[in-house]
């Protein structure tokens, strides 16, 4: 867009849409006052002040701000907190010296906007903005150790800062200086900061931690992959910094966390904008790296900031992954979450329809919803004062595109709180988040003229099981209970009226009563072992039975779409009045594992039909794979050298081929990659390196092994390191 | 994007975004029932019902939904409403006969999202979905009229019909016929449509006027011109729903007017999303037409649809008028809306931070806010079940991309009322929307340091005289009161501190008192003119008080920006105790024409500085220019020749160079367009054309010359067509 043509009458000034500064100067270094122009006068003190030098006391800030971490040179600080310069005159400063600290953000900076600001010291103390300043010690030979507050609402990114004297005809300012830039944050810690968060641990957690663990798998059986965040890895925080820049989002709302958080939605996705990530949710990723072999969000957001261009492929996980990085990097606090059986619904309301056939097979062409598995999202933390009281804290934003999240592809901030409350009449996207923990499955038989009638509506289906990573462990933290009242409780039904109120369709189905029950259980199995599904066939009528059962199995994607139908099985079960019978259905390895492609779910269907009246149940068995062995040695020191060695045997009867094996550790190494043309059964293959620990504390190397047939198979070690 | 391969697994069938069929057919002619397949059976009667022809009762229905004007062959109808269709079958249906009609939208048509609709007859009846049928008369040799009531909520485009018989072993059904197809609306004279309007006037004037008036200009001296809206013309309402399809909007929810207008808002500007106009507000308009040569919005929409590219170039008045056609075109209630002084604050808070230097001249370099002269937007009727009682009515709708609005280009839909109760709280963009109508006006005083003092805040000066044309005539109708409770009222009081409590950052500035008060007036003149302001200082104190003045005049966009700034003067005036002293100044002709350009507003700033207080007023001069001369002769008939007469003298001292002429009459003509390479000082061109009306009624021709010297000189005649 040819913007300096159509801006020209739009704007005194272009508004700032990018960290950097613009091609000229910020300021002249003499800067004559304008009234002063035409009558130059001599310096108003024979012996003028001069700056000599100022430093960024950077051992004293970097640990009081909790930014030591950070692998940058600049100096990194949280707002709302004090933090030292040094600024060395060429003599002590008297009380009627009269000089300033500048900090300033983005091209034009301008005082009112926040993108300037200036702490003024001396006779005109106190003028300057909301940023306050104070001398904490002044030493012989003119050298001021001085305590700088930004205000808890600054703009946050890289500012450049100069000291300036006043000259009685102009301001004397210091030299452009790029070691001087300096990285303002969100604080967590600063009661003041929209994202204020009280408890310690979970500061520790939320905002430091720069790794966790996402959960994934099915409902029963919730499986996990650790994922590298490395919001502290080198050229991470300046790419998170591109993003914004990249999206073109105003200098000028960078310190409001709400429009941060919402633009940042929109920008981890690459769809409208150009964004970081590029979805695929097939199982040709030929054009990139397929989703499930990253190890973790730096090199993605590496890659990006480098080439400007998005990042081929994302899934859900990688999204959540990706965004939890960027905000962390910013300090704001937040966390993945998982919801299992999540639904995504086209058409935005409560219901996910599900059709199946006069046979009960289900009806594949008709079905339009999806259940997925699982969905990753994340939640930040932060007031909501554009809100009425109640719904701060947190709040989901989701940056998976979606297509009916208000047409765009973002979602959120959404408060937590307002869709546990069915309170859908505030921003952003709340109704669209509760239908994907509230939705009611629909079960519809289709009759041969297309028309359908529904015959069950299960209500408990969606949304379980809602989980983050604890705070200091590794175990799931389930938060169900912060998105919905148990089903049935006298809040769930008024949180459900509230919805309906605000327009979410429910489903008010009359469905028929049956006294048949049909439920399927099943063990969790390793791949390459038999599925043993039992199928309870339950009769609460008075009446014996004879069901008619249909069984239909499929191997699924996780977003619950069907990759391959297995073949189906009928059988009939009868079952005596107020009894029950369970039939033991098994499906052998040769029977599911030819078509598995590199797909781990399968998918189970029982549809039972007996005098006119059907029942249905669902089973997803998700299968397990090996783990990668890691191991690592030599001495757990910083900057010592150690080793880490992965391996693997395939124990499978089948070759693995172009397999891609990936290993990062956050402070310790950055990641790194090796290549497998195959690795036939019965094969180990090991791989050792060094690296140099940059962090201390405990750490972990994460490794994934990913190759066509047979996707993230991941392993995990931690290692505590010593300074 | 590479759609095919990144959606694979993620939907069971695509979501359909485009309101086409796909490439394969609906459904087979012949559709065997699936639980027939293996055994064919004979027709279940030796003399079975064909169908052998389908009509759409065209001049039946038309008139009855008030589309009679749709220049289309295809019926177009307004869903919640009944309409007839006349089946013509080979022998009169039997009571036992099993037949439906069918009615599809889009790629695999889905009855569970409504976007296949099933009208069942026979001994199934009823069994469809929620669109009614009934036969309402029989005649003889099997010809049935049909009356067919679509969903008040259905999806609104273009249906695809068919008739289909059950046969016993399948359905057989009509050939596809693209002269069934239909397209459904929007219905205002629906109670049951969100859209209902219970009056007739404002459904006539708010549906079905297919042109308007804009009201442009200052405040005190409200210009307007008259815009061709169009909706009715070939083809425009293909062009809006190719502008739904070009969204990649899904069908499903194109039944949702809340979602329908958002997508609109989005889509009327190209940002984003390759929508339909490109904005400029430089005055460089040679890669395109500039904003103000436009008659229309046929023409746009029309080049738009046939080129799939965004059209160069638009302003706010032409974003609006498109805006309007889209949403009458699809039957949704809409005015276009002019806010005068409008407040664009790149931030987002409620103050307009103006900036003068010390001397009383306004600091254009540090001035980041500018206040629009004036803003169009629209309005859309609707109610919000999404939102608690109360906010359904007028809804705000922007589609001049705003930097401001929620990070996308789009603004709306937001609530009139919630922007009058400050009920900021919900969706979508009322704060935004509540700023451009509240802000305050804070002027600052800037010192040599760049440190700004409040000296002044303006509380009035934003959002004056905002209208709309009013019901059956081009008066302005003012509805401010409908965004606004009276200035310092106890409801006003409340708004403002509602809005506070949601985040609105309100002006609480400390500023001084002062007994000094200055206002400018200035009459109305025709450019070329002298300009006389009338300067009163007024002393309200005991003392005298010579007060210093800084008059600043300039050259403005109609966005406030200065394009060029006229020579400053400076005097000083004597003002006794308790007195008042008026200055005239004069700008003559030849101090301002130079430097017009394209621009006809000029802009005076006064600041008066005494004993340390300063005061300041603004002024805008709106110059007027003459109009055109038409004239129509021959017998005002439907499809008898007319000719139009379009006709200019040049009373300027300057040629008008590269001019272009153009003509519209919705209804009457398509919009024309001559080229005069210059039009001499005291040169009279005349144009006269023939044309042949299509509607009766009281039909207008609108004309507009704009060249790169002076913009936007129109004319508009009105005619009474007869049938």
């Amino acid at each position: 867009m040819s913007s300096s043509i159509s801006y020209r009458g739009r704007y005194n000034e272009p508004v700032p849409t990018s960290n950097l500064m613009n091609d000229e100067a910020d300021f002249a270094e003499f800067e004559a006052f304008e009234d002063e122009e035409a009558t130059p006068r001599a310096p108003s003190s024979e012996y003028s002040l001069e700056v000599q030098q100022l430093e960024m006391s950077q051992s004293i800030n970097k640990p009081n701000h909790l930014t030591s971490s950070y692998d940058l040179q600049n100096l990194v600080i949280r707002r709302g907190q004090e933090f030292m310069i040094r600024v060395t005159f060429n003599r002590i400063p008297e009380p009627s010296d009269d000089f300033q600290i500048e900090f300033l953000i983005g091209a034009n900076p301008s005082l009112i906007k926040a993108s300037l600001v200036v702490v003024v010291f001396g006779p005109r103390a106190g003028e300057g903005g909301r940023w306050q300043g104070r001398v904490l010690e002044a030493q012989g030979g003119g050298a001021l150790t001085i305590g700088i507050t930004p205000a808890p609402d600054a703009i946050v990114g890289k500012y450049r800062t100069y000291v300036a004297v006043s000259k009685g005809t102009g301001m004397q300012r210091s030299k452009r200086d790029a070691t001087t830039d300096l990285y303002l944050l969100f604080n967590a810690w600063c009661p003041e900061d929209p994202v204020f968060l009280p408890n310690e641990a979970e500061r520790q957690e939320y905002v430091l931690s720069d790794y966790g663990t996402i959960y994934q798998g099915s409902v029963g059986a919730v499986g996990h992959r650790d994922w590298v965040y490395g919001q502290f890895e080198r050229g991470v925080l300046d790419a998170c910094i591109f993003v914004l820049d990249s999206s073109r989002m105003p200098i000028y709302n960078r310190g409001d966390c709400i429009k941060l958080v919402r633009k940042g939605a929109a920008m981890i996705n690459s769809q409208d904008d150009n964004g970081v990530c590029v979805g695929n949710w097939s199982d040709d990723f030929s054009l990139g790296r397929s989703p499930t072999s990253w190890t973790g969000s730096a090199r993605i957001l590496l890659q990006y900031a480098n080439t400007g261009t998005p990042v081929s492929f994302a899934q859900c996980w990688v999204f959540a992954g990706v965004f939890n990085t960027f905000l962390r990097a910013l300090g704001i606090p937040c966390r993945v979450v998982s919801n299992f059986n999540s639904a995504h619904d086209n058409t935005g309301n409560l219901k996910t329809d599900l059709i199946f056939k006069e046979d009960g097979s289900p009806d594949e062409r008709n079905t339009r919803d999806s259940i997925w598995n699982y969905h990753c999202w994340n939640e930040a933390f932060m007031t909501r004062p554009d809100l009425p009281p109640g719904l701060g804290g947190w709040q989901v934003v989701d940056s998976t595109p979606q297509e009916t999240s208000d047409g765009h592809y973002r979602c959120g901030p959404a408060p937590v709180a307002a869709i546990k409350e069915g309170l859908l009449c505030h921003p952003y996207d709340a109704a669209f988040c509760f239908a994907e923990v509230n939705s009611d499955v629909v079960f519809h038989k289709r009759d041969r003229y297309g028309a359908l009638t529904p015959y069950r509506v299960e209500k408990t289906y969606v949304g379980q099981n809602i989980c983050t990573k604890s705070v200091g462990s590794s175990r799931p933290y389930d938060i169900t209970h912060t998105y919905k009242y148990p089903e049935g409780s006298a809040e769930d039904e008024q949180t459900m009226s509230r919805a309906e109120e605000y327009g979410c369709v429910r489903d008010h189905s009359d469905v028929p009563e049956t006294p048949l029950v049909v439920t399927i259980t099943a063990d969790q199995v390793y791949l390459g072992q038999k599925v043993v599904l039992q199928v309870l066939f339950q009769n609460r009528g008075n009446g014996h039975r004879v069901i008619q059962v249909q069984l239909a199995g499929a191997i699924v994607y996780y977003t619950g779409v069907t990759a391959y139908r297995l073949r189906d099985r009928s059988f009939s079960v009868t079952v005596p009045a107020n009894q029950s019978v369970t039939e033991f259905v098994t499906v052998a390895a040769e029977e599911y594992a030819p078509f598995l492609g590199s797909q781990l779910s399968l998918y189970f269907m029982v549809t039972g039909r007996s005098d006119g009246q059907s029942v249905t149940a669902m089973k997803l068995v998700d299968l397990k794979t090996p783990e990668l062995t890691l191991m690592v040695s030599g001495a757990p020191r910083v900057k010592q050298e150690m080793f880490v060695s992965v391996s693997f045997t395939n124990s499978f009867s089948f070759a693995l081929m172009k397999v891609q094996l990936s290993m990062e550790g956050p402070g310790l190494m950055s990641s790194r990659s090796r290549y497998y043309s195959s690795i036939e059964p019965g094969a180990v293959i090991t791989w050792k390196d060094s690296f140099y620990p940059r962090l201390d504390g405990v750490r972990v190397v994460v490794a994934v092994m990913d190759c066509s047939n047979l996707r993230q198979v991941w392993g995990v070690i931690h290692v505590v390191i010593t300074t």
